[in-house]
């Protein structure tokens, strides 16, 4: 049987629909984010990141490349073994201490990623607690609904942020049940905040846990970086929060926190965590170290919002159109895969900013867009070339523009 | 509803069969391995560790933690985004052409972790070739089972290392089905060697792709670590090869190799890929840097195995039984739960050797044994010591002692 040619058609299929994806291949530079060195067909050149998720730019601080380096002298390059298997160090004991701390919870448990925490956390909760119906906002990450799937777990899938939606499908339910309400807080294609408070009671009144991944919101929202539920005053009332170290944190890895009985039940049985080599000993040291400063430092979290709400700002002078919303997250929608690409190696091309175009399936086919991820390290001067740049563009195009 | 409650009862469960697993929490020592300090209730001591998957140790050598550091200062410590989006940096290509090169294929694809690159790259074919069958050997991973079950597509099981089985049960499907043979070289916990020859033929014959994984074979066998594949001039016959960064090659993360269109179908499909974010440019390089110098000295592999041979004639001399296999990995079985962990408790607290119980979900209940793995870097003291432990300790506990 002809593999490749299996392989190669649906391949096709993909690009004559204009949704194949071209990389990006970057050189990140230390002490430049967000600038970066981008290799083209046509030469290495610095281009500006706009579409990071290195949000802060903590993985350039030099306290956290420090705690790396020192760490990778001390312990080297690797763990050596699964968790059980010679691979927990004192170094990842920390660090759950420190997540544990965090989100003011009893324990927390590390993951390779934040895609591998999800998974092996629903699809153990939801196989092994018996009769479990998990109920998933609409809008939750890949790595949700494939932990809900694999669980084969009864799902329910409520309308995104719609808590009457959601309490019409948990009133439905046995109360024997156990249910579990599974949502984020910051959608990192929209970056629109989810109703967490009424969400919440909600789910008391029907006896559901809280399953609530801050992936995009850990290190920025909150007076110590402990995401939307910190910022709340929620976060002792979610059952389970669920983030990410590969993001605002600027390192790699993925997390849970909770109950000590919650964390151990996961540690003890599922599978994601189980079988895998544990995270290297210096990852789990700069992440440690990351967490530590952004639980005391607010000059990051302030300067991000500025430049948020000043190329939101910028934007609006100029009628370019981009989505509403609370987070720092700053969608400009175009609609079309084959256009969006046109825009992004445009800007690439010709102005060195580079925003890498959306489409299927990270967002639903007819949404595709430039997602714009505005950190505090991205200067005035940066939001003023891009606004110019988008300007120019959008009257070249003739693209609709917002009406004031 | 009390959640806290179910999983405490199905811990107990656990705690009642001898099943609930204790991490030893070590602080891994650069220019120390096999030593490690284990910090233990009556405080921190020095260890050898017995059961390490740094089968090489390469997670210390100087250029390994060379190349991480420099590249920690140049690039930071994170990809700062998926691969889609602003994630792929210049180290992540440089590797997956080392690794293509390491396996003689096309390309190669890199992951967060060899369990993320089985699951995602399993389900990803199951799940998108028509009436996809896998035939999945009886000892194979789990993380090859969850990507075989996550792609529901169908599944036959034939036994561990059994040709015949394998055929017959090919034979019996129409010729017009994607078929895929998955297993592995070395099975890590008997540490036998698949048949792979005698598969591949039985595979090309009724036109299966052959999926492989070196996991525990890569940087160890084949005149430049290309695993066992390599070693029996087998590779160009294998459709796909993964493995993993964080055993031999002193790292982390995770890789499947192949012809293009395979890698490039599974880039552009498996949701394990896409949704999560790259491993850091620094791990990258550093792998780059431990598989490059694997492909050239020899010296490791080949104190490796003396001392492999050393330990397992030491054993034979006391009446030590242990599994006879013909790789690197000197299983002692013991086939009780809580007698393996009393076994290596005693050992760690009277003779501070670390070997780690091995239980029930990694291995079968019933077979529950002691998992030895010598390392270029144990010395001879070392394994006189561990044998000279293990001879006192099987004296005192009169456990039966193997039949010249
Ligand atoms: C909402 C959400 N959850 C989880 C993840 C996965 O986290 P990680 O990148 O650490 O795998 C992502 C994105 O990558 C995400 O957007
Ligand atoms: C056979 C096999 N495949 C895959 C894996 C997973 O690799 P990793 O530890 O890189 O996740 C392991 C063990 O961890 C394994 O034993």
């Amino acid at each position: 049987m002809d593999f490749d040619a299996l392989f190669t058609e649906q391949l096709d299929q993909l690009k004559s629909e204009g949704n194949y994806r071209y990389f990006a291949e970057l050189e990140r530079k230390c002490g430049k984010f967000p600038k970066a060195a981008n290799h083209a067909e046509e030469g290495v050149r610095d281009v500006t990141v706009w579409c990071s998720n290195d949000y802060l730019g903590m993985g350039q601080h030099p306290k956290v490349i420090g705690a790396m380096c020192e760490a990778v002298e001390r312990t080297g390059t690797g763990a050596g073994g699964t968790r059980n298997i010679s691979g927990t160090n004192h170094d990842h004991l920390l660090l759950e201490r420190e997540l544990a701390d965090l989100h003011g919870k009893e324990a927390a448990l590390l993951f390779t990623s934040g895609y591998v925490s999800n998974w092996a956390a629903l699809s153990c909760l939801g196989s092994r607690l018996e009769n479990c119906v998990i109920l998933s906002d609409a809008g939750n990450h890949a790595s949700m609904i494939e932990g809900i799937r694999h669980s084969r777990a009864t799902k329910l899938i409520w309308r995104h942020n719609d808590v009457a939606d959601l309490e019409a499908k948990l009133a439905a339910l046995p109360a024997n049940v156990p249910k579990i309400v599974a949502f984020e807080s910051v959608y990192s294609m929209d970056g629109d905040i989810a109703p967490i408070r009424e969400i919440v009671e909600v789910a008391e009144k029907y006896g559901a846990m809280t399953y609530l991944d801050e992936v995009h919101a850990v290190g920025m929202y909150g007076p110590r970086g402990g995401g939307v539920s910190e910022r709340e005053g929620l976060a002792d009332r979610i059952t389970l929060i669920e983030g990410t170290l590969g993001k605002a944190f600027g390192v790699v890895g993925g997390y849970i926190t909770g109950s000590a009985a919650l964390c151990d039940f996961i540690r003890s049985f599922a599978s994601g965590f189980i079988f895998t080599t544990a995270l290297p000993p210096a990852v789990a040291a700069a992440a440690r170290t990351s967490i530590s400063y952004l639980k005391e430092s607010k000059i990051e979290r302030a300067q991000q919002r500025r430049q948020v709400a000043r190329l939101r700002a910028a934007l609006d002078l100029e009628g370019i159109p981009h989505m509403h919303n609370e987070s720092h997250i700053v969608p400009v929608m175009i609609g079309d895969p084959v256009k969006t690409r046109m825009l992004a190696d445009y800007l690439m091309r010709e102005w060195d900013i580079y925003v890498q175009p959306i489409n299927y399936p990270t967002v639903p086919k007819g949404t595709e867009r430039l997602r714009f991820t505005p950190s505090p390290l991205h200067t005035d001067a940066d939001i003023d070339h891009l606004v110019n740049a988008l300007r120019v563009l959008w009257k070249q195009c003739a693209l609709a523009r917002a009406v004031a």
